[in-house]
Order: structure tokens, then sequence, then C-alpha cells
């Protein structure tokens, strides 16, 4: 490939009132295109300067005007008070006590009322209706039991759109209030497409029409005390879907009722850490057909006024999923993602739509979404965009995009050189990446993994949110390492594997706690999957389990796949049986640092013939296990750097006898390499923040480079083989 | 009272051979008994000089001759085969396989054969009869699942009783293996009480039988790999208590009838750590009333004879509880219990006999219980005397005993001075500390501490076994600290709140790992404990839970007395709700150091009102919670030290609302103190191995004293109040 200064396909956040900055870093970047911002608008000195552009829409916010002459037509939750106990027959509770009140309003009406529910915690059962009256923002029960504790479950209007919330309580926004609206609401469905309608016409210049994003947020639920003002954070919840309307659509169509307990599910509520129930399930599917057919609806009219619709994956999306099987039918033009990581890319990369764009961080705010400075004193933002690009850049070498950006308020980045310059080094990084696939696609090693658990695809590479929001998961360690490795990697859910097998599968990954959606819960009582995958390890595959995999009571072993693995966790039941000892093995010459692992207890070999290459005391924490012709490898846990997915790469060549033959295995396990045999094209990176020097064996050849701290470099080889 | 040299009360193991040795150190140490050990015998000389004698007797074993010609009144047990998968639609298991053949032979008998059984453990199923046949060793399974995992259930006999075997693989003995006899036979019956009566004549010197023990020993199940020698031990199980004939006999008094399964148990067995079965509570009854019965008709015989019948509370004691409702109706004249710690003290002290006698350790033996060396190279046995006698002190303080022992080779001690010494000054302070109970009752602060868990009374103080062999449970360690403390120790079982509530209880605590017998598991269903609870905190008691206290799922906390607690445990539903950040509080001024408690994750606060004496990260370790008028405490952990047990002892007084006037709380907390008003002394003990000077204030007056390492200093004191 020509080493020419390649422009173009970046996205940059234009400011009024900073003209110039905008078409200086426009040209310095490479920008194609110019966007607004969450709370900027662009003017008419960018919007005519002959740069694409993409115009922001919140559809359901921005009419607090229709909101508040139509009430009715605003989006609702069900909520759960704290709990009371008896300290008599009688109680009193206040349902929205703890919560913030800013968020949140009583729905006494009638047909919300009806959805009502009080409950005694203690003993699992309704309270039936005649024992309770509301009046005046309290709930009185009557015949209680004496120290049992009760609970009010109740619908409530939400009257401050959350995305609007968070940006007033961690930036000291002092705007109105947005509020949003239901599309579900007739009325308010009506004025939504009229005020696209017109939206439509007033925007001529808009190129783009980027949706931020549909209808449904994702769930934030604020407290009254700043001690716990998050009281709940699901990125995947659907409880903002809910309203009596959906209810009642949904009865009718499914033939049953769900009730206030299938949301608040005894005050858990259903997170998608959890396995859902079956009525989640139906109700999923019946929010997802409501979000598409909605949503086609609104990319018909942008479509008309020959605008492109994109959708930003994130904020309102929930019942949108990109991996949904309705996705498609929507018929977008183009899907943004924010990223931080790189399964964020991949996310995004693998989506069925024509355009794929990434928006890197940092967002251009003073502060960043874990809460500490970036461009305010003591940020770096310059380190935190590379750092990020580092985590993007082994997963776009995998599987490419078509378009980065960024967004925020660009004259933040004046008084930061250094990220202006990093930003530039880091679109030509971009640039050459996407070149070289246009040019063929990378060498991969032929090895099919398998991340299974409760959601198969539809949850592809994401657990819900974020890196940082779901860190204490294990498999989104593993899903960050898996972004860049130059293997085969899907998702599997249980229903998957007991319906289809594991064709074509080399390797099945099973990592999460016990009961969690990600290691499974209750799925695993199913003897069929049980079944499907043993035989899958005796005819020669290999079962990776990380932390709890398999693990459901109710068996003779808490790991369903312990006899594969070699590996059981004991529950209490086995403190009294002896474990076998051991010593630590060598096996597959496979690297690793203790702290890429767990340290956890009571863990035991089953049949004490499993190789232990790490043990913490007399509990085995990474094993390898010979089970017919295939293997079961056990880790206690998984924490990602750019060494651990080495190992991790390591572990699946060793598992499936790749290990000698991998030509991009480097010689520094702090770089990696990509080789584009369409472009004669060694890339290599370098993860860490120290100067290395690499090579890897290309048919017997060496191809060496030296790489700057967090450096890329293009090393053009002669590949004919002899 | 008087300072004079005190003597008696002291059984001293005397050894043939060394007959000076015996009479010098039972001189020495002011012995009253002499008694023979397991595997030693007394010559004429010793048992001719003038004291009492206790001989042991192993009845159940010794009888090889009789057991080779009647190898059917030999014990037996249920056991499990290792898994083995299907590959295909047939398999065969050695049933035996991995079992330690000089312990086990299969019993193939027909009335044994009913009892096996084939298990599909894959779908927990059995598999049909039709199914499966044995043959030379081997079972064959047909029609088996493939992919599936099978196991058989059979029984076999114990061709080499326990104790001896242990001895001979620990103490490399090489005399014959020992059998055992099945008093459930009526041919061994009636042989083993012609047996006792022999003996009896055959021994008129000897003035007490001491029983070592009955018939059924707890339980060791050793592997025929020396990676994993021991497959199983627990001190409180009974499944060597198992045949054909006990089986039908049960069926006859129960009505219904056992399986290999309700032993097995999922290959789990019943271990004393988990809460029982109802068929295994059943069962446990029905050997309990026999191993009474039978264990009368012995003690009968040696009555008979005008001896006195002492037994041995360890080795084969399974069925004779001495807090089981039948122990007094056996009618023995004295309970010995070998002791480490203080709780074993306090076991002895409480039973209803007439005498009490505690073994101290080292066992005179080369090697300890731990397989560390006692009396040979390396070991220091006067500084394990001095450790143990640091923990048992402080019990005896608390309630006295009536004796004090050794046991082993004699012979050991040469070389040994410091030993010597160490036993000379123990047997004084013994002597001293009766002599002060005697005079009158030591003070007691008025609290009642009742600790809660699923066997209640009947296993008072200890789990099962030795400390160091059940100190992975936090309960031990609860025990071994309250062992010492001046207050009113109880042990209830759920069934006793739930019938009879919490009367006169200040402190109740519950202290286990979640579905474990010590926290208890399903139990916490029960609505009605719960309520009791609730209603006994809420009128002003408190509730202490350690570790995973009241854990069981299913309600909408995991901790049933979450909202006592303050605290509750995420098992992964509520990994997306935010917690109460919290601050550090000092409240009740109770010294503890962070090793004394846990270090655990995914705990909460659930109202936020919880005071937090230490947590890690955002999780809580130590919680104060005001309910009502009492108060919830929660300690994520607590491990034993003399330290910690003061920091116990602070946190009981701190709720009980005692604190500001406990006379015997030391001003130095590796010290205790116990006031004796009728003896106008109060009792200093060091606890620890350094120097130290502490004092108490008695009704407003200094008490001083300094204490040597591990030093006990009585103080007379005025104590008239003014």
């Amino acid at each position: 490939m020509e080493n020419k200064r390649l422009t173009g396909d970046f996205t940059l956040p234009g400011e009024s009132g900073y003209e110039n900055l905008t078409l200086e870093l426009a040209e310095r970047w490479g920008a194609d295109v110019i966007r607004d911002s969450d709370g900027t608008k662009l003017s008419d000195a960018i919007v005519k300067a002959g740069y694409g552009i993409y115009s922001t829409i919140c559809i359901i916010r921005e009419h607090n005007a229709f909101a508040l002459e139509h009430p009715e037509t605003q989006q609702q939750v069900f909520l759960c008070s704290d709990p009371v106990t008896a300290m008599d027959t009688t109680l009193q509770i206040r349902p929205l006590e703890g919560y913030f009140e800013e968020q949140f309003e009583l729905n006494t009406s009638w047909e919300a009322m009806v959805y009502w529910q009080v409950y005694d915690r203690t003993s699992n059962h309704e309270v039936p209706r005649g024992n309770w009256e509301y009046a005046d923002g309290l709930v009185t029960v009557k015949d209680c039991i004496p120290y049992h504790e009760y609970t009010v479950s109740f619908l409530c209007w939400r009257i401050w759109e959350e995305i609007n919330m968070y940006n007033h309580t961690t930036n000291n926004w002092t705007s109105e209030h947005l509020r949003q609206l239901d599309p579900r609401h007739p009325l308010a469905w009506d004025y939504l497409c009229r005020y696209l309608e017109d939206w439509c016409k007033a925007n001529p210049d808009t190129t783009v029409v980027r949706f931020t994003s549909l209808f449904y947020n994702f769930v934030w639920i604020f407290g009254s005390d700043m001690r716990r003002r998050n009281r709940f954070t699901d990125w995947g919840s659907y409880d903002f879907t809910v309203s009596p309307a959906a209810l009642k659509a949904f009865e009718k169509a499914y033939g049953y009722a769900l009730t206030a307990e299938d949301f608040i599910h005894q005050r858990k509520l259903q997170v998608t850490h959890m396995p859902p129930t079956k009525a989640k399930r139906d109700y999923m599917d019946f929010i997802q057909a409501f979000v598409a057919e909605k949503a086609q609806k609104l990319v018909e009219i942008v479509h008309r006024y020959r605008k492109k619709a994109y959708v930003f994956y994130d904020d309102s999306w929930v019942g949108m999923e990109p991996y949904g099987r309705r996705f498609a039918s929507i018929g977008f033009d183009g899907l943004i993602k924010c990223i931080f990581s790189g399964f964020e890319c991949r996310l995004c990369a693998g989506v069925d739509v024509p355009v794929h764009e990434i928006r890197l961080h940092p967002y251009l705010f003073p502060v960043g979404l874990g809460g500490l400075p970036t461009f305010s004193e003591g940020g770096h933002p310059e380190k935190d965009a590379q750092l990020y690009w580092r985590n993007a850049r082994r997963a776009l070498l995998r599987q490419p995009v078509d378009r980065i950006g960024l967004g925020g308020y660009l004259h933040l980045t004046q008084g930061y050189p250094a990220f202006v310059d990093t930003i530039e080094k880091i679109a030509g990084e971009f640039r050459h990446i996407k070149e070289l696939h246009r040019e063929g696609a990378p060498y991969t090693v032929p090895v099919h993994v398998a991340v299974l658990h409760t959601w198969g695809s539809l949850r592809s590479w994401t657990l819900s949110g974020h890196f940082h929001e779901t860190d204490r998961h294990v498999l989104i360690h593993i899903n960050e390492a898996l972004s860049g490795l130059p293997v085969k990697v899907s998702f599997l859910s249980f229903q998957d594997v007991e319906e289809k097998g594991l064709e074509g599968v080399d390797v099945v990954i099973n990592a999460g706690r016990a009961g969690d959606a990600w290691s499974g819960g209750d799925a695993w009582k199913g003897d069929r999957l049980v079944e499907r995958l043993t035989k899958f390890v005796a005819q020669g595959g290999s079962f990776i389990g990380v932390n709890e995999p398999s693990a459901v009571e109710g068996y003779h072993t808490f790991f369903r796949m312990a006899h594969v693995l070699g590996v059981d966790l004991d529950t209490g039941a086995r403190v009294c049986h002896g474990r076998w000892s051991f010593e630590t093995s060598k096996r597959g010459g496979i690297p690793f640092e203790p702290a890429m692992l767990g340290n956890k207890d009571h863990l035991y070999l089953t049949d004490g013939k499993a190789d232990v290459l790490y043990g913490c005391g007399d509990s085995p924490q990474f094993t390898v296990h010979d089970f017919g012709q295939g293997k079961g490898v056990y880790l206690s846990g998984f924490t990602f750097s750019p060494e651990a997915a080495r190992m991790l790469a390591e572990l699946i060549y060793y598992v499936t006898g790749k290990q000698k033959d991998v030509p991009v295995l480097t010689a520094e396990p702090g770089t990696e390499a990509t080789y584009f045999p369409a472009s004669h094209v060694v890339y290599f990176v370098n993860n860490t923040d120290r100067p290395l020097s690499t090579s890897v064996s290309l048919h017997g050849k060496t191809v060496r480079a030296d790489l700057e701290p967090f450096g890329a470099q293009e090393v053009q080889v002669d590949d004919s083989v002899c």
C-alpha cells in the first residue's frame, strides 16, 4: 500500500462561535463530516462550508410544551418502595420515599392503580387489594403480620429525560428539565411524526439525521439521598418501556397478563446480567417489535427528504438491539457506537448495516464518564485517547469500521495541542488500517471460538454498557481479549447449542458467576446442553470455563461440566471430602502471571487428572484436563491486559493444536501483529507505553519491527512461499 | 484461698518397662490415677502401686479371631463409585476403584445387593435394576444415554478398624490389622457382652473402665492413591453405622425404607456441616436409641463388678452425643474429652455426668494430629502444651472440670524436661482454678448469648472434631472466643426458636456459610423463625450475623435478617443496583484489627443506616444497625485470637448496654481476668507469649497484676462495696 496521506471518514463535532477552530481542525484531522452534539447547534458558517452535516435528533425529548399539555403521553416505570417492617398489624408506606422526586411522579390514575401491588416480602405473598388503600402519597396496609416486611410496587411517570438529567447533575446544567414522550401513545406518535417531517423540511443542509437514539432509554433510577444518588443503572434494562397501554397490548398479543411483580421481581428488577424469566423474554420480543415498527416509520420520513438515517447505539436504544432479528428491517443507513474498548468496535463492525462508525473517547467534555477530569485541570486527554485507541486498534485490525469521529465541545481542545496531535495520528492509523482491509482480509488462524451464554448473539460482544461499567464480570475481560485475536468469534445461546449443536466450533468459552446470565444458571439443568457439550469435547473440541462456569445447584457436581473440566467448586457439602494434592505443571508452555487469574477458594480436582498450571493453596486456579479427544480448561478468573490477551491466544492455540504454526505470534507479548496477505504487509502494534522491538516468523522468515510506545508499524514482506 | 500445694485429679499414662519413670512422674505431677493407652499395657508394678487404675477398652475391636470366624458380624458402609461418563450405550464400573482396598471389601451378599443402586448423575435418575448387572468386581450398565455420567452405590465391609488403620499408616505400625464388630449382629453382641464380663473378672485392679469408646467410629474413608489418601473425614458422620440389618430395623420402626441414596446423597454424603435431610434426622435418632440401649447394658456389666464406667468422647462415639437426650440414661460415671481448645473444655464441663475429665495435648507420641513433630526432632512439646493450656484455662475459669490427664507413651517425655516442668505448672494452675470454683462461682456479666444453628444443643460448642479440623468454619472461632467469656452461653436450634422463642436471651449469634448447618440453609425459609427473631430484636435483643448469616435464596434479600442487620449480600441479581456510600464510624469504641474480620465482596447496606465500623472498598465488613429497641451486627468473618475474643466481648457488652460496668475488662487486651467473689480473688491470665502488666477496676478500685508470658496470677482483693 502506498504511503499517501489519506483523508475523510472522520466526523468532527462543530461548534458555533468557534467557526475557525472547527474548520481548522476539520482540515487537520481530515474530516469530511461535521456534526452537532447534545447541547450544541451548528452555525451557518459551518453548515455551508461544504462538509457533510450530521444533525442529532433525540426524537422523544425537546417537546416540553407538548408534554406539559399532554402529561399522559409521558413515559413511565414500575418502581418498588423500600421495605417497611410491620411492628404492629397496620403500617404506612410512602411509595416514593428515597426516590429522586425530580425524576419520578406517582401515577395514581385509575388505569395505573390497577397495576399497583402490595407484597409481604417475608412470606412472598401479595397482600389482597382489600387490605390496603392509597391516599395523599401514602399507602396504608391493614391486617399485617407483625414483623413481616411489606413493599408497594407502583407505576410512576418519569418527568425528566434521563440523559438530560445526567448532564444536568454531572455538569451542573441549569436549563429547563427536558421531558420525554412515549411513542406508544397515539397523540405523542402523531406529534413526533409531524415534528420529524417539519424538522427535515427546516434543515435542508443536513445530510445525515443522527438519531440519538430512538424511544426508550437504558435505565437510570436516581435516589433522593446523595449517598445513593444512583439507585439502579442497567444499560440493557427494559424497565423504562412500560405503561398500562403496553401491558394491555402485551396481554392481547401473548395471551397472558404481566403484573408489576414481573418487573419488580422481589425488588431485584430483572437485570441484563441475570437470566430472564419467560415473561421478560416475551416482553422484550414485544417491545422489540414495537420499536422496529415505529423506527421504520421514522426512517421512511428521513429518506423521503433524501437524507440518510444513522442511529447512535447508546442512550434511548432499548428494544433496537443491532443483533436482534428485526434491526435490519428498520432500514438505518448507519450505526454509530461510542467506544472505549475493542469489543465495542467489534460490536459495531459486525452489524448488518451499510455504514459503521465509532465515536472515539474522550468525549470533549470537562470530565469523563468515570467522573475524572479530561479537558480540565488534572486531565490528560491525549493519554486517554491513546489508551482507548490502543484497545480499539487491535479490534479494527481484525474487522474494520467505515468511519471514526468525536463528540462534544470542540473549543475544549484549545490548550491541549498533544490531544490534537494524537487524534491526527489516530486518524492516520485508522485510514491505513481501513485501506489494508480494502485490499484484502487479514490472515485468520483457522479456529472458531464460540462464547456461550444466556443471550447468545443478541448480546454479541457487549454484556451491557462499557467495559468500566461491567468490569466486575469476567466475561467482558474475555470478550475484550478476543476482540483483537486472529480467530473467528461467535456468540451462542444455550438454546442455540441445544437446538443446533456446535458444528464447526473448535472452542467453547463459558465465563461467569454462578446463576448469572453469563454463566447460565438454570439453563444448565438441561441435560441436552450437557450432552451436546460433552460430546463436543469427547470428539475433540475444547471447553474453557472461567470463574463459575456451568454452575447450578441440584446435581452431583456444582459445575455441570466438571467431568470435562476436571475441576469443581464445593458449595459446602464437600467440606469433609479430601482433596487431591497436586504439583504445578508447565503443560502447553502458556505464558501467564497469577494477576491475570483469580484467587478463588473452594475449588477442587474431581478425578485428580487435570494438570494444574497454577494453584493457590489447595485450590487449583488454572487447569487443563484431557477428556476424550478434547480438553477442558478451567480459569478461576481472567483480568484483561494485552499480556492476558496473549495468554488466552496461546491457550486457544494450544488446545486446538495450532500453537506451533501461528504466523502472527509475536516474540514480544506486549505487541501484536496482523498479517495482510493481499497487501504483503505485517502490521505491528505496540500495546504498551514502552518502546518495544518485536518480530514474527512468517513462512520461515523473521519479520522485525521496532515500535514506539503505543506505536504501529507496517512492514512490507516478501511472503512468497518457497 | 490458701496457697497450699494441691494434688490429685490427674490421670497419668503409665508404661510397662518404665515403672520408675511412671511412679516418679506420678509424684511430680500429683497424679492419683494411672491409665493405659492405645497400644500400651500396664505392668503389675504399676497396677499395684496404690493408684486408681483406668483401663482402656475399645469394645468393638481386638476380636480378630471372632471376626474372621464370623465375617458377617463386621461393620459396613455405603460407598459410591467415582462417576464414569458413557461414551456409548454401555459402560463398566469397578465400584471400589480408587478406594483403599485394605479398608473396604465389597459386600455382594444377596441381602446387601438389594441396596445397591446405579445412578445416572446427569439426569438425577436411578437406572432400573434390569439395566445393570454385577460380576467379578464389575458393574455393567446397558442402555446408557451417551455422555451422561453414571455411578454405582454399594455396600461394603470395613475390614480395618479405622483408629488402628490411622495409627498404622501414621506411625508405621506393622502389627495385625484389627477388625471391628457390629453390635447390631446378635452373634457379635452376645460375644461382646461375654467378653466384657470376662475382662472385668480378669482385671480386678482396674477401678475405672475407660471405654474408648463405644461402637461406631466417626468416618474416615481412605483412597488408594496417596495423592488423595483421605477421601472423606467427618467426625460427626453416621455412615459407619449402616448395615442391611440396621436398614430393616429402621424401616420397621419408622415406617419407611431408606436407600443407598439417602446416605450417598449425590456423592456428597451427608456431612455434619450441612443441614440433614429428614431421613438423616430420623436415622440419627434411630442409631442414638440403639447405642444408648446397648451402652447401658455394658455399663451395667461394669457396675456389677464394682468398677466405674467412663467414656472417652472421641473415636467410636457416634450415636452417643453427650448432649443427646439419651446420654444420661446410659449411666456413665465419667466423660473424658481430649482437648486442644477452650470450646472442648466447655463441651466436657457442661455434660450431665458425675465426673468430667479432659485429656490434655500433646499426646505423648512422636508426631501430633496435624502431622508435625512433638516428641521427636524439631518438636517443642512444652510450647504446644502451653498453648493448648492457654486455650483451655480461660474456659476452665468459666466452668470447671473435675480432672485432667495425659495419654500416650510416657517414656517419650525423657529428654524433654521443659515439658515435664510445664505439665507440673499446668497441673498446679488447674487445681487452683478448681479450688476457686469450689469456693464459689465466678462473676458473670448478666448477658445470655445464644448460638443459633441447625443442630442446637446436640452440637453444643463443637461443630465436629477439633479446632484445626474445622477452622474453615467461622463458627468454631466464635465458639472458641465465647468459651472463655464471662457470659452465659447456650446453643439453640432453629426449631427451638420457632417453638419456644427467645425468653431470657440477650444476644443471638448466627455464623456460617450460606446453606451450611451453621448458617442454616432452608431453615430460614420458615417465616416463624424470622418473625421470632425480628420481634426479639425489635424488643431490645441483638442479632449478630457472621459471614453469611440467615442466607437463603428465594426472597427479596439473601440474608433473611437483612432488615435487622442493615446489610445484605448480592448473589448477582443486584449487580446493577447502586450502593450506599459510607464513612467509617467508631461507634461503641470496640477495639478490632481488620485481620480479625473477613474481606468479603458483594456486601451492601440495605437502608444505608448501619454504622460501618470497617469496610473494604464499597463492601461493609463490620456494621452496627439499630432496629427497633435492639441492634443488628454484621461481621464478614471472625478469626480467633485472644484479642479477637476481647473484641467479641466488647461488642456483646456494647450491644447489651453493659460496656460501662463490666468489672472484669482488663486494661490490656492480651490478658483476661476472672473475679471469684466468694474467694475475694481476681484471677488474671496472660494469653500471650509476652510479659504483660494489666489491671481491672473492681468497685472503683484498681486491681493490678504483672504477668509472665502465658502466666497466671491470683490477686486477693478487698472487694467490700463502700
